[in-house]
């Protein structure tokens, strides 16, 4: 038998509120998706203003990040030409992000979630994943 | 040109919150879906407990009660075997709900939400739908 | 080798522009979709308030009724419980329309294309779809 | 609530009869896509002569260019290997299209739609679609 540790509902306050924050911040409204460590949706959030078409890359980032254990942009490297994963993109019906904002939540060494940002650049989308694991981890 | 009124995120949170209240008062973990009018998700919340099944079944109803402006449940009387609307449960994909639980949120005579709840019985998902309605009207 | 008769964008017109006049006189906005004799789409128009359901559900129809050579509504009757077709509502991705709302567009006996009408009830959009073959009949 | 700006059915004309006029100039028949500022289908036609490829094409571009606030070419730049947003191709199961013929509409600096061509080179199917906001903007 497993004992799998997972992000609760409330565990996602944090990650919402810190994600919420550095958008506001950087003055790019988001979609925000946290999911448990399967990748299944937990919360998500779109700011005012976020992109329609973020609702499904944000809850698609999460759900990689989580489920292949990985960050986005780690898979965004190994899926360039000539590159080992190249094609792993469009897998599971395009569901497999590969472009940053997208990453695992971590606790004691072992993933327990993740989230998912977009609207922004990918490098602001991966700058509001990452204040929002940092907000996490405070309130540990 | 058209000009149309649609829910903002901080009008999903008493949504949320009267969804989660009735919910908890039943003792039935939900997930519990917000939409603007076009049927594009605002806000999303899966209580511990809540089912894996019910996070698109819920993000569905809400859809489909903000999209198509009617209650899921008056879908599934339409769809009953021998009735007008018989088969449209596997329409756009699966994506038309008609089980009890979504239900559009209308202010000043229009639709401009809707909310998804599954997880418990179709008559609970309703109840805590209509609870969220009632939270959400009181703030009004 | 087969030689096909087929609508042309211009044949659509007419096929638009009754389908409107007979929404605008029942006062129901609706979603009208007219595809070629394969289904494939060839014109298509959300009246100001169609519902959003109801593009992909309008499409549908009209794609069953002239890939399929048969008016949604006898798909309809085919496919309740103990009938011969029952369960086809959910073939292709439930793409195979079984609510009254779909025509197939015949010239000289031959399908040549297929309306799809929806927004109103079953009843009003084939009552729509009617007018809309109508009025392509009598520009013939 | 939020107060929505959104193209009407009549606006889509002009836009609809530009990408035509221009289309037949170059003489590429072309298929040519308008949505809201949600991504929804509001109108749709098929040249004769357009590809049955383009259909979806054309719909995913206006699609991804109202959705996504991005005209379709800035997003092949980004998703060129080595590039920030590398891979986003095959975001939504696909429906993100990063090929040029997608445009946003933008009334008074806010998007309100989307037009979405395809069937002709890119180059081709972008100059199309820049005729046709050409053909809306100065009936403004």
């Amino acid at each position: 038998m497993l004992t799998i540790n997972r992000l609760s509902l409330s565990d996602a306050g944090p990650l919402l509120e810190g994600a919420r924050a550095r958008a506001e911040a950087i003055g790019v409204p988001m979609c925000i998706a946290v999911t448990d460590e399967s990748g299944n949706l937990i919360a998500f959030e779109r700011m005012d203003g976020g992109k329609i078409t973020s609702i499904t890359i944000a809850i698609d980032k999460a759900f990689t990040a989580a489920a292949a254990r990985k960050p986005t942009h780690e898979y965004g490297e190994a899926a360039q030409p000539g590159s080992a994963a190249y094609g792993i993109n469009s897998a599971i019906a395009g569901r497999l992000l590969v472009v940053a904002g997208g990453l695992p939540i971590v606790v004691d060494g072992v993933v327990v979630g993740g989230i998912g940002i977009s609207s922004g650049t990918p490098g602001q989308d991966r700058e509001v994943a990452e204040a929002a694991i940092a907000a996490f981890g405070s309130g540990q």
